[in-house]
């Protein structure tokens, strides 16, 4: 027996797109670099950047049947999350479900497997990451669950938490955390504004972050010469 | 002993160009979900489309000699195949070869092995679809054949087969199915005209293809709250 | 205990700089086929072209407290060569330090890891060939040797080797070999053009290099059909 | 900030030994499919076999520091589960802590990462499944959670679950489905003894297993002679 | 549709168990180095070694129910093969339908995909060469051809060719050169016993093979030190 | 133009033969955990263990003809050490090469690319660390150096260096530092004996390296319940 859940909690709208704001990289760091996907997962054009509610869908290998349930399920400004029950590159996704999703207002895709259509998808604005582009077709014959919690691309993903992705990757936060860590962020970037001037104006980091001497106790030498 | 064919049957022009006009998920599905390269097959830039006839060339590994004498093969509209006989990802082809493709009537390369000069390819307007991007050189010492079939990024390819590319990949189409697979690939093209409006009005594919009552049997269950 | 070598010897800037107009491909050939980093070395943008002296980076996996420490020893038209003591595709390098990089005159990156904020880096014009783009965060911990030779995507680089980069690939040319590298791309570029020109006008690589009877001799046959 | 977590439930130990009983294939298959670890995880030598209470175990890449924290928190019938926080290969356990795991009755290891010292693990019969097998040493300068959740080889593992593992790889079972997994576990081996003795006995698994309507209705057809 | 063939040609059982007698380096140099399945395909354990009479089977990812058809057209002497329509590491086969093949007569399988309960087929003496070793379960919904030819782990191959398979890996021969072939590998076995005599008695291979004056022209130097 | 250098130098052979009894992890660490090979270096069989002075020896992919000029440059006690100039997973090696490198008494061959006949290279005893095990053939077509300083499997290997090699991979040493790298070996082996008798004891690692400070200072907590 598999599930599909209708009603899931979501995080404040205003505090998703705060975290849209900050790039995957930020975001990351900090909640205390957690959350990351893996560095396989790629957007099908660049650059790309959101961040939505996730609703999760588990598939079976070569078979998108599911994707079909998870579109009811998505409502504006969520982001559909996907995952294989076993590794699989096929072509789960094309233009017909993302004129679907688009119609219902989801913001992307983040897809474990392989899409297809890309030049349509890339024409619709419709922003993806998946792990393959390819063009293989799936059938449908097999059930799974919709909004139960899921691993994908090596990370756990509870529906409604908010994932946030651009051209770096994709990064999951925990619904509960959501507000925090896009306050954490927003006094991240504050403070890299400072940063940044310094090192333009040719600062070193040496300096900057004062580490000589740490690197001096661990035994670091500096000598003019090569031995 | 290897062999150079000279003569091979190829598709009608009228039939190949229409299939120029799908896309490789459309072929694919028209010919029954079959005729994929690997997903490894990318092109060296995007957006990239064609179609023509497979002139076929086996290589040894780090030897790029056969290549010269495929080229000799190749006619207007034509496509050059080009397999290793174990895999390799040296860069056999080169902007000097595709100059000599392209003055004659050559549409592209399906290279599964590298290729290099890809910012000349570019600049050319040359589609390349490649297994890797390697500046690494090669010899001109064995000998292969060309025009025999072969076993090209894990597909099936004989001498004349219509090779359909795209952003997604590439696709064989045997020459004796060539057009039924256009014709089969224009209705499926029309069908979804139909389907993609209702979509984009927000009908959902659960009721647009009938899915919910197969899915109830299957024992997929709605319920409001995860457990 | 590990070392910082504060003078290395760089290759003679009009020689770096010709190099930067030849293409890896050519250099790779120039030099005899040698110096190619792996092909999984790849522009997080394109097109991309660079040369640069060698200023080379070890450090720990997961780790890029190094960098920083080999910031202060890049001088205006170099290029820092960063490879981890064993394989880590974490996201070593952003944006703030590439803008330590360019206030300093820096101009690319080779990462034998992985990098992040490349949105930002690609803005910047900040060219980086990397293994990969992740966005995982790294530690400072460890120490290990700045301009020290050492291995890098499976190629041994010195310090004050010359790097040369674009959309092919990475390739190292030996500070000593740099000015005969040089002169011997330009002469294999300047041979080219005549090749160019006859293969436009579509002279056969086969006559022009004269393989016919060197290939019969190895055997081949042509003949009209397929046996 | 990191945890380690003293106390954890866990399983009835009759529970687990009969799930040791078991293969891994069939515990998998009696949960419904679900809980494999990635295919990558080999056991270092064969035949292997057993099940246990999970100790979770969160490392930095190159940095074996926390298995040392998380030695202590092992007892008899347990299996040490360890992964990193982004992926590595590096040589996180050797005989020493196999040693040390060992006195403590712990039944063996579950790595994410790779482990040396492999000739002495196999002599003392002390069994690791891990990614990879390699000698690259490792630091101790990082800390993580010992005890909370994590995700190891794509499988979500909270401490106490129970692991099973043989030469056919490793499937995490949730402590609380143990004894009903174990029961229906059971159920499916001792339903397999007549279906093996049947199919001994030349009975064919379309008959056995009623499949031959089935698959007519699916548009399965039987010829003589390939078309 | 799909289609089962039920009569195919199978080569004679002498010559099949010739073939068998030869390794699989031995049997892919005397038919002109070609037939290999790609370097993934590894015995599930070693020594194994066999020929016989391709069965061959398209299955769908993550779907096993051919095999189920296949073993009804398996007879004693043949060997299965076993390839996927997209790539999948899933475990398609396990003990019970080994218990069926042996049965049957069936001499091993190839299988471009995953295997499960190896530790049983091992004492079974069922020998397999499979991409991978993975316990995730498959579902038998959809339909693919049995005995027409298909691509194996990227060789191509007909229903009734020669597998030959040991611990090198496998290797296909069409049936109508099989007879050619054993005879071929029988003479290049005679021949390389003076060859290993020669050579355990301390003659060179430069000697034997007479390479030296090849080498020189060819720009070889010795030299007594390094330059 | 391609070198053979006739003579290069070797370390002490009483050093050599300490260095075998040593684990190539050992060794690793006592020079500083520098010196491995990647970790897809494996032993066609296990267990294998040996030291011996590098023979090295450059291939063109594909081709194995420079290892038949490399065996006329081995003395008893060598390792012979072959890299490809660019990645090949071809069959390079097999029991003629093996035949004639045992009569010449060599301890072993490191291949980064592939070997085949490993039935009868195990059954010889002859040990072999490679990257694939692939019967595929090669041709003897193209030149290489011999005994010049080469990188094999990401690591900087000269001629005379020190090869160490075990279950858990390859090691190199440099010649110049054999005999330290020997003593420390000594020391850290003899330096564990004590550790492990504590471990085996019950004496935890925190304990026996007094970690827990460290590990507080750095922010620690044990809970006795998860939060």
């Amino acid at each position: 027996m598999s599930l599909v859940v209708r009603n899931i909690p979501r995080a404040d709208v205003g505090v998703i797109d705060a975290l849209a704001g900050f790039g995957v990289a930020t975001v990351h760091e900090a909640q205390g670099r957690k959350g990351l996907l893996a560095s396989y997962m790629r957007p099908i054009y660049r650059p790309a950047q959101l961040a939505g509610s996730a609703v999760t869908c588990e598939v079976a290998p070569g078979d998108n049947w599911m994707i079909h349930v998870a579109v009811e399920q998505c409502k504006p400004g969520d982001v559909l999350v996907v995952a294989p029950t076993s590794p699989c590159e096929d072509g789960y996704f094309g233009d017909l479900l993302a004129t679907s999703l688009k119609a219902r207002g989801v913001r992307g895709l983040i897809m474990d497997a392989g899409v297809r259509d890309v030049a349509v998808l890339t024409e619709m604005g419709f922003p993806v990451w998946s792990k393959a582009i390819f063009a293989q077709g799936t059938v449908k014959e097999t059930i799974g669950n919709v909004n139960l919690p899921l691993v994908c691309a090596g990370a756990l993903i509870h529906p409604g938490d908010v994932i946030v992705a651009d051209d770096d990757g994709v990064c999951v936060v925990r619904r509960a955390e959501a507000a925090a860590v896009a306050e954490a962020a927003r006094e991240r970037e504050a403070n890299e504004i400072d940063k940044r001037a310094q090192l333009e104006a040719g600062v070193l980091g040496l300096d900057l972050y004062k580490m000589r001497e740490r690197l001096a106790e661990k035994g670091l030498k500096w000598v003019d010469e090569a031995p």
